[in-house]
């Protein structure tokens, strides 16, 4: 069961409206890589989570934090947004200066949201639940969840540079400081994992049946002109667990049957039957 | 450019038709981790690498064999498919033992395909682009990957429990393999990137701006009840890149203000001059 | 069976193009509370009416009325479009303050419809069948319908401030007044349906299950901090069916377990077994 | 901010596990009406609501109660999943009885989340922002509240009848219980604003633009075969507002013109000039 | 403006219920070639119809019988659906040869519909925008619209095998007849505006513009192994307008440049400047 | 299996950015009729293709020509965008003509691929499978294939006229060609299909089973007012196959009857029994 507390987790403070950044700042709040996704993450990784007490727990806390970043972002939409009222615009469109950003605007700040933030990206697509991931397996998920912290990152750091307003910066920085802590959260969880388990997920894959494609888990395709991927620590070298030695294959060639399908049954329709050779 | 040769990477060969298998195993070609999701996914981060030849051509490497991953998965699905007509069905129907397994088929397989793959996951729902990541950040979208081939792998691994077919079971070993090998060679792409770069996605992050926000980036607040996850390397030590040690907050206090929206236009209708206290 | 007559249901003349606004109309034409949505809706619910002549026949009634309405958008859109050609633009441009608007043009009015309607919505999202509602239960729908013209109108209200050309405008009040009248219809049909039935969906749930939760049919749960919502007519009184008094909870406790699930079986893969305690 | 509290909000024991059923509470778990919406939809109402201290302390109430039923909802499949592993459908084959309704179970509970619930709906579609609403305009976005409750309700009660697992049956009392006061909850909070601001959304649309189109607010068209619709309260007596008096239009003739849209630039390759007549 | 009249356009009977076919049927009723995509795609081509009135009309006519076989399919569906209640399928429960089926119905059918049809595919993916296109161009449309009644005829066709209803098949043949009318319909059309217009879409691009490219305009490229794509019409002879004779390019060379993109601009954050060689 | 080869097809040359062109050059590459739509056709069609030699060798052949359409409409993008980044738009937004058009650039390619080509069309919608079609009938996918050439080509012709950029006008010749060309190649291919197998799809639906709904195959129902569709040659004359001769209904009347669903099992809770008659 959850439970609310009036105040932010950070302060918000917009200093001016600002649509156009608005749009933007959803792609970080409804976007593939958002505040949303991170927070049902999260929680669906935490309610799923069988027999780990303390990852159950920690997966809890974040996952109820993000709720809490969720509500952040919408507060800075509204308060970015102030100033987008058709009134403003009409006026705005007097000097091509500032007119010149509303042609970027979401239209749906208006229309439908009036004012508000939106469970959608910087496109206005809707968020939807194919963003996230809770598998069961923890080390698989723990991945997921370093690799949304990083995009997450990665997109708050470019927001930062398309506006000087002070106040807005400053609750990007807090962002890019949680974000920061919460990769090196999963790091420090994966490492854990994999020094248990081994790196390969999954850990328990029956090795009897691994030998027989024992050459496959080693080998290096070279499928593409040029040789330079020969020259990464992919190609030469011994595999991270150490359990074999990798194999740059520079002139690879294909290993199965050219597929030949049966004809179907009449009743597909397919034509065949009276088809040309 | 490219140019498709006539034989598959690896041998497929069914030993008997299983409808209800081709549905689960359009998962691992048309859903989120399947096959279709890698090979779009390194053919956009090859096709959009910038300036860095050796992880470009190890990209276009490994995006050209998943095309051929995504041809494995259609031939054998066709084969699984090859006893699923109608009349198929209707003398299945008579034994009970078998037909109970026909309430499971995807329909679209006899509606829409005619007994071929689809580029939609086992329940049917369309593969689509917001799967893949290409964000033009090198480390941070080789997590993507290491992260893919992780569910990939694991997803794999599931299905092979649920057949007995020695030739479906074939393909999976090969599918095993390379996935395992595929986690070593995003590995060893990481570790080499983040012993030049740090470990924290982007790295290029103006440091004066991160040291106001310093403090939230080694904290663990916890939000949810008990202390479990306090016991974790995440909530104790030091961060994984000796940039400064862990604080566990046990009893987090909100720091931001209450929000408190501004009343908007009357000409966007919230109506709130006239409602209640 | 359905037929068309070559009028529209009222007038659409457009004074001047603006495609910044044909993009806006979109919301009303393909988006969530658009006029596919309440097409749709309507004639599905009509289409499986089940034994309730009046109610199917005035289903099917506004149904078609807003087939119309669809087709009185996409005339709109492009009469409001006639001035967006690639000349016309090129030669906008070199006036800032008419070139100001451009950026914010549904480029797929261009390039995909070539100056027509289309069936999305005002970010360019595709209309779909998950916006509408036709459950089977009257009073459940008619409450969905009331709600579609509520936010249907509210838009529209929006958009007419954000335009001056008084066709455009005459347009838009014969849809503020269907969609005034259309709620009106609405309302009247839930009254009946509620005097009849009672107020809550579905009425037919059988009483003696309903008994044995009966505390929590009234309780209004405070969830979150502050005690400003109690002060509202859900927390003290009676329910509007005068069958209980509401009672607030100041301080509710959770009544259930902390979930405890099942290791699952190994074939599942989630590497539990192996895993830290 | 948010916390979490370690127990569910009410007992979750399912007496035997039923895969088939877990894929059927997908749907009040992830579909249009499930718990994601009503809670989604809350807390953006709550995150968006200016200026009205009780309506949004209220939705935070209740928004945030949400979230601790997408837990329970979450637990509840977990449970009833527990028997879906491969190898107990590999044993269930061998019966027909049970083996008959293995087909109907969702292929993702065991690949893709491995036995736990999914942000999807019972067809496995992935929830989307677009099954919410937030309008800024309460009277609308309340009227969506009670519809959301009563569509829910319904579904819940449907469900009802699927299970003779009396652990199940309890918890569904419980949610059916909540959505009966939800549905009271919103009942009143319309009620109350309907009384201050009028019954048609929105209530602030300038007056003397609404005269213009005084007549089209109260007529109801017949366009469908019949005048069974002219039996029911919407067709005769006063509207809900008392404004004005219904009008059945029994032949109703357009008002509109023959829309004739202008050939357009040769750029955008209508073909249209060397058409045939 | 549009009218509707209480018969359906051809009789619909069905002998007796059976609910997975009804999952089935609705794949030709909210598919990607179901009859809401006809109806939508041609209602849109005839809304957005410019300065051609016999095809305009044609467009309606067609768009206006495909609302009413949208209406045939829905009853088609209801009356499939009838023994698809709780109860029937717990009878069915008992005999494994029926129960066998129960499997495979939809269970919004149940849960959502409460018997009817649904705007959604058989997989339950609903209906979306994306399905129809309407783009301005007859001739481009008139192709699409010949294509959709290709694939829903052979829909329909598959579907005719799936059942030995006869009152189901006489649906069907109606159906199929109207689909077969309907493709010598666009046939017939796309034969005069071919005639007029040459072959090519669009047919007005600037002659002089295509010269540059004249030689791309009748190559084959052989890019994948093997020669048997040069035995079809499309390798050897003349264009079908006769402007030219194809070539067959046994072994194509690329003609363009190896890419290599710019390293962006720091803010971008692609970490370039720091990485490996 | 395939390779990749580093040249592109043909050259990328683009003489200078233009951010606003890039983001409509996206609905040529992620869009419905983009490549991405048919390279993923094509590669489908041929995977699934059934003894038909030179029909599966062309389209194998085809289809990876497409991936390498892909490939230069990213190379494309990303030359297209090399002035779109934060510095430069701050430069631009000081002179109001070229201020104007960065209200209209994608958001997200910044944001999301820093400069890259996306799977998402010109208003960020992501690329579906459902765009594509393989439905193992040979006549009907080909079809499908002459329309998609067909939309494409319109679209690059009308892109075409929104740049005076001579690097990408040359790009966009090429593609011209090339889809005139493949709008022979698809047109050659079903002229041969539809000589031996007949114009109607599917060809082998059983003759005795179309004999009983002979009329509906030869009728236009003339359903919108007006008769200008008797004008054109689907009205009059005979099928282009010469089975049948045309009629054009002037009144058509319905053949069927007035649908009347059954009441249904009250645990559905339609709750028809306690309403209104």
């Amino acid at each position: 069961m959850f439970r609310h507390q009036k105040e932010l987790q950070y302060e918000v403070k917009v200093e001016r409206p600002d649509p156009m950044l608005a749009r933007r700042v959803q792609e970080v709040l409804g976007g593939q890589f958002g505040e949303m996704t991170v927070m049902m993450q999260y929680l669906f990784q935490g309610f799923n989570c069988r027999g780990e007490e303390k990852y159950k727990d920690m997966l809890m806390d974040i996952g109820t934090e993000e709720i809490g970043h969720v509500e952040m972002l919408c507060s800075l939409i509204s308060q970015l947004l102030d100033g987008a009222s058709p009134e403003d615009q009409a006026k705005a469109a007097k000097d091509p200066a500032t007119a010149a950003i509303m042609g970027g605007i979401d239209p749906q700040h208006l229309l439908v949201s009036g004012l508000g933030g939106m469970p959608t990206n910087s496109n206005g697509v809707p968020w939807n639940g194919s963003y996230i991931v809770a598998s069961g397996n923890l080390l698989a998920d723990m991945r997921a969840n370093l690799h949304a912290e990083s995009q997450g990152r990665l997109q708050v750091a470019r927001l930062y540079h398309m506006t000087k307003d002070e106040g807005v910066r400053a609750t990007f920085r807090k962002m890019l400081a949680r974000d920061r802590y919460h990769q090196y959260q999963w790091m420090a969880a994966i490492e854990e994992l994999e020094e248990k388990n081994g790196v390969v997920v999954p850990a328990t894959f029956p090795r009897e049946a691994e030998e027989e494609a024992q050459t496959e888990a080693y080998e290096f395709w070279n499928l593409s002109e040029g040789e330079e991927s020969g020259e990464g620590p992919w190609a030469t070298g011994s595999a991270p667990d150490g359990t074999g030695d990798f194999v740059y294959v520079t002139k690879p060639v294909p290993k199965g049957q050219i597929p030949c399908p049966k004809i179907p049954s009449t009743v597909l329709h397919h034509d065949l039957d009276k088809k040309t050779k």
